[in-house]
């Protein structure tokens, strides 16, 4: 059963005045359930209980946080059809895509789990003392990484799982000994709760203290300002928007103390067609575009919405392909009216640009909230004196770029903001005679794909998820895989401490037997 | 001899027409060199030398980086006598301190032309394909740290050479394979120029790039805002004050694309001295701070400014002899006239404050630019009712808070800002009493010692320089040691990538022979 209320540690709240439903936009109507939005005392009540239980939470060893992960990850299960059911209604994804994303996010937790388990990721660097050193002697020092305080995590509008509630920021927080406060998505407000109190069940089995994790409702965008304002809050996970990501990294750079935004805001993920692969493969690939275009109706921050290729027969041959499939392929539903108005209104915004040509546009009826996929081009001219034409459509869209040459080809991807990925389509031996291209993307983007489509994050140590801004806030970060751990920690060093008073992590004995930097050497044996 | 002028690439350039010189605080009078501050448009030349030198140097080897920078190091030793003669006229520190620093960079460079040499800084993680994995395939995907593009360092007027021109973060950046823009410290330009002409002579011998370094004059704050609102300069290193780093921090943060700064803005580093370690060696801990108080005339980020401690009467003995020995001390000469101006109106200030008392102050006649040495002391709960007790007194000066009891004890650590260090003056079994203490002072700190003092940093891999907000900007990285690399560098990931084109780091073979995580385990092996 869905109540509507805030959770505050293990209280259901619900003090607010505001009032708000989520939406069907299968059915196209309002869902049955009311959620009342956090007020500002329900606000400041996580945020203390999350301060509170920092000082227990912090230091909970690695099987402890590990227990509570795989718990939250048990509970998630144990929420059965019920959690894909309330999925669907708040998103209009299909049930295998919730199945998919269930599975993922389940995943995650149990990554974070192991990896914390394990514990050689407080990367644990220890140099003795040398009491005879001349001219002064070298003290011990020893150094781990610890979690740097309470958390906020953004629900996500299009991964209410994986990257929502109990999703990759969520698991990454809680992991590093971090408490977390969730401000769900207006959009799946139910979603979100369902998870919240799975999390909040497995904080209670696992014996965590109560303010580890906590769940707010909001209707706009008031509840999650005043989480980042509040001076307990030291650290933001958000996935969304540029204006939204935007907006929270200001307002955590201008607090008295600033804290890190960690803002993934989306890309428009250039793939640059190389003329010898259209050559080879120029149908093969645009097959390949148009699924990656539509896939969860485009509506993956890593959808493809940049083609970039030097005018040829075959890249016309490509665009006539692209073209025939697109429109071919079934529409799909998006998450919400408000998504749905906006790759309209935006899409035709493109479509109806000078100079611009459109090449695919389903003109079919299609049913409420279902998107109508498309396609433009553009010389590479236009593109590079419009900047209009470089925002991201959020949806099923993309634009190819009909470059003179290579280059103008160089300037177009010179021109383009930070990026989550780069894509090249080349014969091996081609990629060589154009340096600066690779080397101008790469410059671009967090992560570089050769022969194949951006869609598809593969949840793995080695994905970089994140790029140069716009991409993300910080760069230097990553929001997938073990290593997104590393956000929410800063090293703290131990200078002439005795043994038996420092971590587990430090001690001579290596009682944990993790992998540790000793004077210089990485090894995992005792001192 | 020194010319005054900036260096942009090899071209020696003084097209500005602001003049100014340093100062030698030892004489009283004005040194003799002219510098001429850089003009805007030398500004635009030397970010565009970098940007330009980014795309080969980004990619230079380690063993390429490594021998620059051992040049570095070779070409400063080369300076002899003069650059000893030089730093001394420009600080007022002596001939014994300007070679331990001079020691201490060259150590630096070395350190960092092994880490880059070495290779395994680079966090390569690999993990291979699942072609036959259902649902779906999993890619090849391979991540490693790759350089962000150039940097702009700010010359530290403690540090003339180990935080300045080819100090930490000079070499880290270039480490890293960023270009580096140095901004010289006004105070000691000259200083900054020879080594800047060390530099310059160690990258053409190695054949670097033109645009990997330049240095450029200024007389105050508007080169420096001016590089750092530059779209072409990608971070920043900083040493310096709260105004200074703060300022630089916002213009950063209020770009269209918003860079991380690295401030380093100093603390007041609070040592808590428990009732017993008082009991049994009040005398002893009391000479060891009256010299760690006075240590460089008081001018390093660690200078112990906070004695925190419970009243007793070993207290009182302890006070006592902070006194004697303090006013004892021979009396230091100061950086500059103005620092020496601001100390002596900031302590004032202090002293002059209601219910404080002054325990020690050097009331005999010193020489100009000598800092009168201090010490008062207040209540803890007038120092909890008073924020502008809390700030910094950057010099040989430090405040006793003596506290009622252990739980005021514990609110004055709560109370406090984000500092560098913490020390923990106790008995061993006595820690166990007092864990609230422990654990507020580590969530304040950046390094927790034990029986010590909290100057002399010592630079190992272990070492966290850095602290919460406002010790420094962002307390995930630190500025001292071979991790403060990982500022200047954003994984990256290859999904796909034939072996042949993939950066060495990456490739099947291992040709670095480098440690890397490859399909969840640490191996230097090949695949």
């Amino acid at each position: 059963m869905i109540t509507g209320k805030n959770l505050i540690g293990n209280q259901h709240s619900a003090r607010g005045n505001t009032v708000f439903t989520t939406f069907d936009p299968q059915l196209n109507e309002e869902n049955e359930w009311k959620f009342v939005e956090a007020s500002e005392e329900e606000i400041d009540a996580a945020v203390e209980l999350a301060m509170e239980a920092f000082s227990e939470f912090s230091t909970a060893s690695g099987s402890v946080k590990a227990a509570f992960l795989r718990e939250i990850a048990l509970q998630i299960e144990g929420l059965g059809d019920e959690l894909i059911a309330v999925y669907c209604k708040e998103s209009g994804l299909t049930e295998g895509r919730a199945k998919g994303e269930r599975g993922r996010t389940c995943f995650q937790l149990r990554s974070f789990a192991d990896l914390v388990e394990e514990g050689s990721w407080v990367n644990a660097t220890i140099d003795t003392a040398l009491p005879d050193r001349d001219p002064i002697p070298k003290p011990d020092i020893r150094k781990m990484a610890i979690p740097i305080g309470p958390i906020v995590v953004f629900g996500a509008s299009n991964f209410p799982l994986a990257y929502s509630t109990a999703g990759g920021d969520t698991a990454s927080a809680l992991a590093a000994g971090c408490p977390v406060i969730v401000k769900s998505h207006p959009m799946h407000a139910a979603t979100s709760e369902l998870v919240a109190f799975a999390v909040r069940k497995a904080a209670k089995q696992t014996g965590m203290p109560e303010g580890v994790f906590s769940h707010l409702n909001s209707s706009g965008i008031e509840v999650g300002q005043a989480l980042v304002k509040h001076p307990g809050i030291k650290g933001v996970g958000f996935t969304g928007s540029r204006i939204g990501g935007r907006a929270l990294f200001d307002i955590a750079a201008q607090r008295r103390e600033p804290i890190p935004v960690f803002a993934e805001m989306g890309s428009i993920n250039p793939v640059v067609l190389l003329p010898e692969a259209l050559e080879k493969n120029a149908t093969t690939w645009a097959r390949k575009y148009a699924a990656s275009i539509t896939l969860g109706t485009g509506q993956f921050c890593t959808n493809p919405g940049l083609l970039l290729a030097i005018k040829s027969e075959e890249l016309k041959e490509f665009m006539n392909v692209l073209s025939e499939v697109l429109e071919a392929t079934s529409p799909g539903c998006m998450l919400h009216p408000r998504i749905h108005e906006k790759y309209t209104s935006l899409k035709s915004e493109m479509i109806a640009g000078k100079e611009v040509e459109t090449i695919a546009d389903l003109r079919d009826r299609v049913a409420p909230n279902y998107a109508q996929q498309s396609a433009v081009t553009v010389s590479g001219n236009v593109f590079l004196s419009h900047p209009k034409l470089h925002q991201e459509v959020f949806g099923p869209f993309s634009m190819v770029v009909v470059c003179d040459n290579a280059a103008e080809l160089e300037r177009v991807i010179s021109s383009l903001e930070g990026q989550l990925t780069g894509t090249l389509i080349a014969e091996k031996d081609e990629i060589k005679r154009y340096p600066n291209i690779l080397q101008n993307l790469k410059n671009k983007v967090g992560r570089l794909i050769f022969n194949g489509v951006p869609t598809g994050v593969e949840v793995c140590p080695s994905m970089q998820h994140g790029g140069p801004y716009p991409a993300s806030t910080d760069s230097r970060f990553g929001a997938v895989g073990i290593h997104a751990i590393q956000r929410w920690v800063r090293p703290m060093s131990y200078q002439n401490w005795p043994d038996a008073m420092l971590p587990e992590a430090l001690k001579n004995a290596n009682p944990l037997g993790i992998s540790r930097l000793v004077n210089g050497k990485l090894t995992s044996e005792p001192l």
